[in-house]
């Protein structure tokens, strides 16, 4: 529905719900779609082409429409523009915290503004968006170059991150942007800087996303270094971040390089056991494939203790890199999964 | 090593250990292997080429070889036709019991048996093999027709389980026939026979070794028809099998089929979501992509609450299908992980 609306041109309003995904719920579900747009659309008395809608919960189930009906127009009579972190609460599902970012940037002497919030706790790796994340700008841009800027964002942010190794039914990203910062046009250095607080208001919030994970107590960056190609090094990067051995490892605090030599040795990737090193930040615990010690294991265990670290796979294969942002698999994330719906 | 000993032609001999993988050792392992395999020889009177050696274990530590080759000699001292149940336990790790299965054939009026033993309970998704499994018959059978008979039955056995979605560094497969059944050769329909009796022993011990997943209280039998090719088949089924999502609800016994169908949405295949039926055991919880309603789903989680049962999933797209055994993930197999090498 949202892409049959952006057709149209522009869009003037979101609305989202959590609790319930709406996937899976077929032609009475994009129906219900539909309704909730005209009916935010009336309240707003704008089109309904102008609303986009988002939804996140559990898959399968229909919407409660009599509840989306009563609620729409109590919603907009409370609109306000200081409500944004109500807004970032309300979108919550399993997730412990609200996830709000934000950015300002110059351009022509003006002040812009960049805000964003995001929610997603569980079935998170993206893989072109993820879960919930809205942007909002001041700025004045024009269609295709926000597009871009969106594309290039969310790739190096959103879908360089993994919970479980779960793509979402309902990714979404939606950025709007009103030119209310009164800017004649961005381009040059200004589009770049505006490229650049994107990037960092999505990166915000998809570290965010990872922290938050399902149970995680570990937040740990892989970077994939000399890989032969740039999909060797994703494919590499994913692998170890998807292992439930090394995600156990990780809630563990046990450097067992073992299960990662694993893990990339199923990647099929371009590798030579004999040439790998690894790191846990700046401690080498493997070098040339074989492990450096005890000593070193030591020093690695003592680190891993830390909320968030760095895991640096050196494969000396080639000149590529990627990374990759992952949690740790937890006690609690096997509790909140096996009771999610009950 | 083995690779390198069956060239030379026959093997007589498999020395086993467990607790150390000698995975990721490099030279050093490498030389450990042949080393073990030259004092076994030296007990049993034969040549180092007739032997063959497999490991089990931590990866990236070296043997101890001081231990084995004091044990050597007293294992070869005590050798007896009565040991397997023994053997079979010796090579266990995380296991919780052993894995035996045999057949009884007959050939030209002879008897002639299959016997096999295996471990394995995590780092579990065989491309090839898994972890370790040692077959003795005394069936007379050429090499090729060996190696054709044992190919078919790893395929369908032990490369249709997954545990935990992490292809160990180990996986080996051996099958030993010393022809002493004295039948003078097998072809036609004895060959199929003793094909159908090797599949039925490996299938044994492929579904023990689900059993016995690492914390596992379900085996699930995931079955995929209607594929469009055989690739989309086993893919589907594989990625529904390795979804901690779907894994997690498995163990919370609730049918919870929105993260089915996410699974399958994410797995690459063709496929749409109104063509698909999803059956635990004979109940049928989605039709058309739909949930049917409360009470299957009610129903559904009734037959989850035993140990084992089956997952259909018609996707209507063509006519491949193939199927996947996994288990459940649970707080065991967490804490199992966590905390395996400390």
């Amino acid at each position: 529905l949202c892409t049959e609306h952006l057709l149209k041109g522009k869009a003037r309003a979101i609305i989202a719900n959590s609790g319930n995904a709406n996937a899976c719920t077929g032609n009475a579900g994009l129906e219900n779609a539909r309704e909730t747009a005209r009916v935010a659309a009336e309240a707003l008395e704008i089109t309904p082409e102008e609303v986009l809608v988002a939804s996140t919960g559990v898959i399968g189930a229909q919407l409660n429409m009599k509840l989306l009906k009563e609620s729409i127009p109590l919603l907009v009579k409370n609109l306000s523009s200081d409500d944004i972190p109500q807004a970032a609460k309300a979108i919550m599902t399993t997730d412990s915290f609200p996830k709000i970012s934000s950015f300002q940037g110059r351009v022509e002497g003006r002040t812009y503004h960049l805000l964003g919030i995001a929610k997603g706790a569980g079935m998170i790796m993206p893989d072109m968006a993820t879960m919930l994340c809205f942007i909002l700008t001041d700025v004045n841009i024009n269609k295709p170059d926000l597009k871009k800027a969106l594309s290039i964002s969310v790739e190096s942010s959103f879908n360089r991150i993994t919970v479980d190794g779960d793509t979402s039914t309902n990714d979404t990203v939606l950025i709007l942007a009103n030119g209310m910062a009164g800017n004649r046009s961005l381009s040059g250095n200004d589009y770049q800087n505006f490229v650049e607080g994107l990037q960092r208001v999505l990166n915000d919030l998809a570290i965010m996303i990872v922290k938050d994970g399902e149970g995680a107590t570990k937040i740990v960056h892989i970077r994939v270094e000399g890989a032969a190609t740039k999909e060797d090094a994703l494919r590499a990067a994913r692998t170890v971040a998807n292992s439930n051995l090394v995600k156990t490892a990780f809630y563990g605090q046990d450097p067992n390089w073992g299960r990662i030599m694993g893990a990339l040795g199923r990647s099929d990737i371009v590798m030579q056991e004999d040439k790998v090193n690894l790191f846990i930040d700046d401690i080498l615990i493997v070098r040339n494939g074989l492990g450096i010690g005890e000593n070193s294991e030591k020093k690695a265990a003592e680190i891993m203790k830390n909320h968030e670290f760095k895991l640096l796979i050196q494969l000396n294969q080639g000149n590529f890199q990627d990374r990759i942002i992952t949690s740790d698999l937890t006690h609690e994330y096997v509790s909140i999964n096996a009771d999610y719906r009950t």
